[in-house]
């Protein structure tokens, strides 16, 4: 028995800076019929990233921003219920842009990736083996391009791509340098994360500790911040180092655009590189990554943590809640089957 | 007969931004007996750079500041007058960093390369065809790395560096748009070095006129400025541009570290890379870009300007001189044959 109605986390008015709770409703819509072609997911985990700040914005970004009244875009996980597409059949697990929403009927296009690895908690799919872990992957094997012995500090070195940059760039060989906000979040980064230093940006005296953690100067920066964390970490950079832009978040909003220190004679001095990092680039190696991830996450190489919030109305507040900075490791939403 | 004497330009004491004619003093020095593995240079063309003004400050920059009393280092080329090094014979026409003085006594290392470009002029070994010429390939090829069809934008377009990778680009196929300051070198850039566009930094509504000539973006952008001119072209990047940062000249002091827009979300919404360029990181490859643009220069398609200063006299104050943007093309310093 098929479900007849729907209900959506729908974008009610346009935030400016960090979307809130009532920037957001939920409807209930009616489910229309499979066309051939379509297929039906029941979602099971709905995504919360620091993207989606973006996709809202009406200012120029890397996506079109979401509509008013439209479901909200994320990412998202889910059964296959019901299919009249050649490539997916009822019981497959798939990932992908599916929305925050209970169902999803979608031609195919915005879905991902069918999920295989069964052993695994299919929640990862979101996380450490969906967009986060595939970023960290990406931005520090292509962009950040670490060599043994490097130094690679990272920052939100806790958060869900941050925690797994530093692991991997420890995979790597490198001395690993985690800054996160808090006495909390830099003992989980030592304990949980295995950085070789962790320092609190939050501290009184951030600096130097950054320098104590740095000896040997910086040739990796994870950047997920902007702002004065990093304005510290570049004037410590190495010759030839790499600096990857990955995140803004100390940044609140971009409608009024902050200034800070200019980079250009850190980065003439030291034949350095800023580059910023969009996962789409590398979206034709995306099994390459998961495939790397799960081995790591299997043989305990590579350690994840989740937060769940329960039930669709959870959703409109999580982006804020992310960038409130409460939650541990990797926020999502799960949709419970009492629907 | 060989001279008992050397002038030198010596660095008299520490200025704090732009060097001026009194920072230095011209003093007669004794010079000493060739010992076994060095040679004797009677320097013919001493160069002027911009990057000279770094080279005198005490703040930590790519290379140790000049001392107090020591002559000014520059690259300048001149013909071997006394050897007693196996690899250089009397009458080869040499180029290196042999500095601002009349002779140079040296065991070699100092020395870049042997012109032997017979049939162009010598100056050309410290301009197009020297550390000019060859920034400008590098930066442009190895950085840059421009493509067909790209819009490729230049700041200081007239200038010495800047006027090479027009042309540059140009012979890659790609659009070319030239900033520069004043009426006079706008012209010059697309009367004399073939921009598609030229703008004037220095004219009202200078950003509107830059819009005009990037109807599709840029892609590249090869910064010798930094300052509000980057700040306009970087508004104007398209995805996966790169920005080459060359050069500061529109920063007059970094002892006070200047502000600006921050770069970070512009990067990463356009998975741009800002990126500085060291001419010694391709050292390896030197005889290589000479050999294209010797090319390029003896078919047409590469042009140059050079002012040259007649007498050591005029070295003092050239620094400043570049500065105030007062030269065409390459600034120089002829040393007469009257000593």
């Amino acid at each position: 028995m098929l479900p007849t109605h729907n209900r959506q986390v729908q974008l009610a008015s346009r935030p400016v800076g960090i979307p809130q709770a009532d920037h957001f409703s939920i409807v209930s819509v009616p489910l229309p019929q499979l066309q051939p072609g379509e297929l039906l997911v029941r979602n099971e985990f709905l995504s919360i990233d620091p993207a989606m700040r973006g996709w809202v914005n009406a200012v120029a970004n890397y996506s079109e921003p979401v509509a008013i009244g439209a479901p909200m875009r994320s990412f998202a996980c889910g059964t296959v219920v019901a299919s009249r597409h050649p490539g997916y059949a009822e019981g497959d697990v798939v990932m992908g842009m599916l929305g925050w929403q209970e169902y999803a009927i979608t031609d195919g296009r915005p879905i991902r990736r069918k999920v295989r690895e069964a052993d695994l908690p299919r929640s990862l799919s979101l996380g450490i083996l969906g967009i986060n872990g595939v970023t960290a992957y990406f931005a520090l094997t292509a962009v950040g391009r670490p060599r043994p012995g490097d130094t690679v500090v990272v920052s939100t070195a806790a958060g869900a791509v941050g925690s797994a940059v530093g692991q991997i760039a420890k995979i790597a060989g490198c001395s690993t340098v985690g800054i996160a906000g808090g006495a909390r979040k830099r003992q989980l980064c030592r304990d949980e994360f295995g950085y070789d230093f962790a320092v609190d940006y939050k501290a009184a005296g951030f600096e130097d500790a950054l320098s104590a953690a740095t000896p040997a100067g910086v040739d990796v920066y994870h950047d997920n911040t902007a702002g004065s964390i990093s304005d510290a970490v570049i004037r410590r950079i190495n010759r030839g180092a790499r600096i990857v832009v990955c995140g803004t978040a100390s940044v609140s909003s971009w409608d009024d655009w902050p200034s800070g220190p200019r980079v250009e004679r850190h980065l003439l001095n030291k034949a350095a590189r800023m580059q910023g990092f969009l996962i789409w680039d590398y979206e034709h190696r995306y099994e390459e990554a998961v495939a790397r991830l799960a081995d790591w996450v299997r043989d305990g190489r590579l350690r994840y943590r989740e937060e769940i919030l329960d039930g669709i109305e959870q959703a409109p507040g999580s982006i804020a809640r992310l960038y409130r900075g409460e939650n541990d490791g990797k926020l999502l939403v799960r949709l419970n089957d009492s629907r």
